[in-house]
């Protein structure tokens, strides 16, 4: 379905598909919980650059899983994405105004409403995967389940998070800003594109390659993050830049260098493409959604 | 296994068994991941009545699950409970300094730890349940991780912690105020409660029943702890009391007068118990945990 689509089209497609499930699963209740459920879609909807929906569609794609049941899962996978970037920007976090483009949820309602808002999105994920509508077999949704409540928890992105906290203190050489980066943002990228071979039973093969490619992305994906808080302009990337040289975090590119960091992002694509071998033209999207990851906006 | 002692060593048995569970499963690790670790099982582990995690057991047992299946079901219960604790106590929330007799977890560590320990705990739930360790049929398991993430989202405890953040600035009535309490304690004993009957397969007519049991339960639990914020002593409830009148939010007692909602609880109560009629012997734990659910410490 979107396999066929060049990437700025399939960027639009998914933007569009992913506001309008979010509208259906998120009615505004007519009691006090007006305020949550409104609150939930100022931060999931209208905004964002879906990559993580499209990730998971795209490797969906690739072993012909249902439509409706890929954006399902889709929309889990921001679920956890957007609750983890709600959460973040509280001022107890990294205290940013906006997001997005717009004023984060705490700043646009209040900390309460934001960290409620939060907690609902996270266990809206899960309500999602485990409803029969996103998969006739129970296996396959309990184990979409396990893989994402391990991506999101202390062996992924809460634990990647702490680690940024704490890094603030202290200065990580690279193993350790590099073992970090794959658990913040590597582990929720893993399972957007593992998502697919978990969905279309996919060979214990395929899913070595998918995870190979998993791994180089999503660690080039956060080299260009890096580079972009250096060098982008805030007005463009639609939140603060130039936050990690100011609170003396180390990063890619204070590691590397500007050059040495855009170098290395440059080769984990090449090798995150790599791994795409053997499955022909079915992969076209995620080898260009590969390649957007280190061109996107500076 | 539990069915056959009575409240007081039931309760001290579920205690031990949630600890040495929670301590298994949270291994301190050694990286910056250490402090994330170290929050949670200061949040999760000794203390607190245990009281959903009992009623996990206690219905578990009605139809003979393996022990070890129903405390981890029961611990995921409790992540959840705990999870939800941590981060009402946030300043933002309702701004508490003690918790279960000990600093809340903000105030032992930090507000931007607190928020990652809830997060993590939530995602841990999820991942307890979808394990097939916790049940051999990954229907139950998918069944389990549904109704859990219903019962913590919008639609149940997060719904009902907005309509009492709401309710700080308005006066609900009766009947609002009764769907608050459904929502926010309500649903997670509701479904510690019908967690036995989802991993015991049970017949749809003890489920019925069981869901009476739940719901009267539920209300009557929330009546008496109404009860205890206005009677209390913080000495023996481990945490503050007199919050409500404070803040000015309509309870159970503010609109029935304390006569009124204690014969209401033990009304509820006998209700609750009512709906045990033909279980036998075998739900006399479920009965014991009714009569203390309005006979706790004042």
């Amino acid at each position: 379905m979107y396999a066929s689509l060049s990437l700025k089209p399939a960027l639009d497609a998914i933007g569009t598909a992913i506001d309008q499930r979010f509208d259906k699963l998120l009615p505004i209740p007519a009691d006090p919980r007006r305020r949550l459920v409104e609150a939930m879609r100022y931060a999931a909807m209208g905004g964002g650059k879906r990559m993580r929906p499209l990730l998971v569609v795209a490797s969906c794609d690739l072993f012909h899983v249902d439509k409706e049941r890929a954006l399902r899962t889709a929309i889990a996978t921001e679920c956890v994405h957007v609750y983890s970037l709600v959460h973040d920007d509280l001022p107890c976090m990294d205290d940013d105004d906006t997001r997005r483009g717009k004023p984060t949820l705490h700043k646009a309602f209040d900390e309460a409403t934001a960290v409620l808002a939060g907690d609902a999105l996270q266990a809206l994920a899960f309500e999602v995967l485990a409803d029969e509508a996103t998969h006739e077999d129970p296996y396959v949704r309990a184990e979409l389940v396990l893989e994402l409540a391990r991506a999101s928890g202390p062996t992924g992105m809460a634990g990647g998070q702490m680690m940024d906290l704490v890094a603030e203190g202290e200065t990580f050489d690279l193993p350790t800003t590099t073992r970090l980066q794959q658990l913040k943002t590597g582990a929720l990228i893993g399972f957007a594109i593992e998502a697919g071979a978990i969905m279309g039973k996919a060979s214990a093969d395929n899913r070595v390659k998918l995870r190979g490619y998993a791994r180089d992305l999503g660690l080039a994906f956060q080299i260009a993050d890096d580079l972009l808080d250096v060098e982008g302009d805030s007005g463009r990337t639609g939140k603060a830049v130039r936050k990690d040289a100011g609170a003396g975090k180390a990063t890619f590119v204070s590691l590397l260098g500007i050059e040495r960091a855009r170098k290395q992002a440059e080769m984990l694509i090449d090798q995150a493409i790599g791994h795409l071998h053997g499955f022909g033209q079915s992969a076209d999207l995620l080898r260009a959604i590969a390649r957007f990851a280190i061109e996107r906006d500076r």
